[in-house]
């Protein structure tokens, strides 16, 4: 949850002005998103989101998260919309912050997913995927494998604190996978961050896509790792098959892996557990000052990092593409 | 802020199936109330709030607090309203707390309160007084004069960490409010906790008061006295006496104050001021394990409770009833 910085009514009522989304009605911070302040907004138009961007996301990339947004969704993917103000901009400043308004996105997330919603995830990340195409702006990948060693380095003394052997295997995954990193696979468009925070169902049925402040531009099936480690393991961090089965086969049933993909797919999985793995553990050691956060469990991504390193080929995840 | 508990989805579609509200479409944590877990909710049928109520809360005093907001509403006083389920019942259970969906309030606390919002609130705060009458429920107030030792004492040894007088202050108040202070004003139902972030404007009118997890029978005065403290401050906590008699008239315009508690009054500012202060305090040693609340600062009500120790009579407010 987040929400770092209180908006005062009349400089709120004085930013909603220069929209077209009639008055304000009320404003609410919401337990959404970690890396910005989040608000449930409701003026006399109707239901809407007002997020500031927080130090954490450089603002040279919005550009890059709002365009993407709404490039998605005039290829079908329902996600929020920015709300242009008057003078056409999607963007304002508001307490200091970089601040937009986005349409309301009905939906919730599902916190014990079935196979059935591993199914519906696959199918829209490949929709996901396919319709970045044609996007024109480009954004790096800032937590792939080369920001990896040096994520670890300065935190890695108190290794310890979070397991006896994490230092050992942190050191040993990154000399591996720095050495067999794939370069080479197809490659475009990814969310990065699509966990079931950022899935909205309505039902059995995707209604929506959240949260693209980790969107960049890598290997789909990097991406598909992502989700695979997010979905496709229980509540005590063991290997679901049904699940991960369910995913794989979805998102393969619209966009077929490469042989490529297929090989590389183990050592994605464990370098997307490594990235937040890392991620968690730096955070767990650094609670942002002034951030209402409760920091996620580093040991669970090691859990799923020990299994990935048990299995050799996709056949090990129960499935024969 | 307060979200204490995480709601599953598959639980809240089985506790919303109890109710006349439609599906779920949207169910968000906010940054509302501090004892409790509260959330937005949007339902086919339109936006709630739904509250969990945490251990801080006592589960014996929920009929006299939805009670109450059910009194209080016939006769006028605008406030969120329990909605019951199809058994009829106002109070069920969700993640193994005892819960509540209310109708949803619009409107948005005043950050910086002007007179004109200072007066208004006396105008609310004396109708809220009226209201009560006739509400057949009791509940003491559990953090009054007899509260607030025990309060302090198990804390005492820390209290230079807030103020090097904090100590000698606190304990000449206690013995002083504990000698003096009045038992026998006009008594009834007070809101008690009345802070600008539980008065929701719309413009310059009110739209409505919430949060009454704090109420109690006590002295209407008291009650004042709170607001008073929470209101005619300026952001360096010195008293604004354009704040303090727009308040203090608004009331007595519609409840005129008796000789004794225009007597008492500065007495009741100090054991508010005091009130606060020692909550705040104990809050600022103990921040509960797993809330992600942001103490207040004590600081703020030592300020507070100085200036109102250089007052003699209500004269010292700038105003003469």
């Amino acid at each position: 949850m987040a929400v770092y910085t209180q908006v005062d009514d009349a400089e709120l009522i004085a930013f909603l002005s220069t929209y077209d989304i009639g008055d304000l009605l009320s404003c609410k911070g919401i337990a959404e998103g970690v890396e910005n302040s989040n608000y449930f907004l409701h003026t006399s138009a109707g239901n809407f989101i007002l997020t500031l961007y927080e130090r954490r996301v450089a603002e040279a990339d919005l550009p890059f998260f709002l365009g993407l947004m709404e490039h998605l969704a005039t290829k079908g993917v329902t996600c929020p919309q920015p709300v242009r103000n008057r003078a056409g901009a999607a963007l304002g400043r508001l307490a200091g912050r970089p601040a937009m308004i986005a349409t309301f996105l009905d939906g919730y997330a599902v916190h014990h997913p079935e196979p059935a919603h591993c199914a519906a995830l696959g199918d829209a990340l490949a929709r996901l995927h396919l319709a970045g195409a044609g996007f024109p702006l480009r954004r790096e990948n800032a937590l792939s494998v080369d920001a990896w060693r040096g994520l670890f380095a300065p935190a890695a003394d108190r290794a310890a604190e979070v397991a006896d052997d994490l230092r050992e295997t942190v050191e040993s995954e990154l000399d591996l996978l720095e050495n067999r990193w794939p370069r080479d696979l197809p490659r475009g468009v990814i969310h990065a961050d699509l966990f079931p925070d950022n899935v909205f169902f309505l039902g059995d049925k995707i209604s929506g896509l959240i949260d693209f402040y980790f969107a960049c531009c890598d290997a789909f099936a990097y991406d598909l790792a992502i989700c695979f480690n997010a979905w496709c393991f229980d509540a005590a961090h063991a290997y679901a098959p049904e699940k991960g089965v369910a995913l794989l086969e979805a998102y393969a049933r619209l966009r077929p892996l490469t042989p490529a993909e297929i090989d590389a797919f183990p050592l994605l999985a464990r370098g997307a557990a490594l990235r937040f793995l890392l991620t968690r553990y730096v955070d767990w050691l650094n609670v942002p000052e002034g951030a209402l956060v409760r920091p996620k469990d580093p040991r669970e991504y090691l859990a799923k990092l020990r299994f990935h390193r048990t299995v050799s080929d996709i056949g090990g995840y129960g499935l024969a593409l």
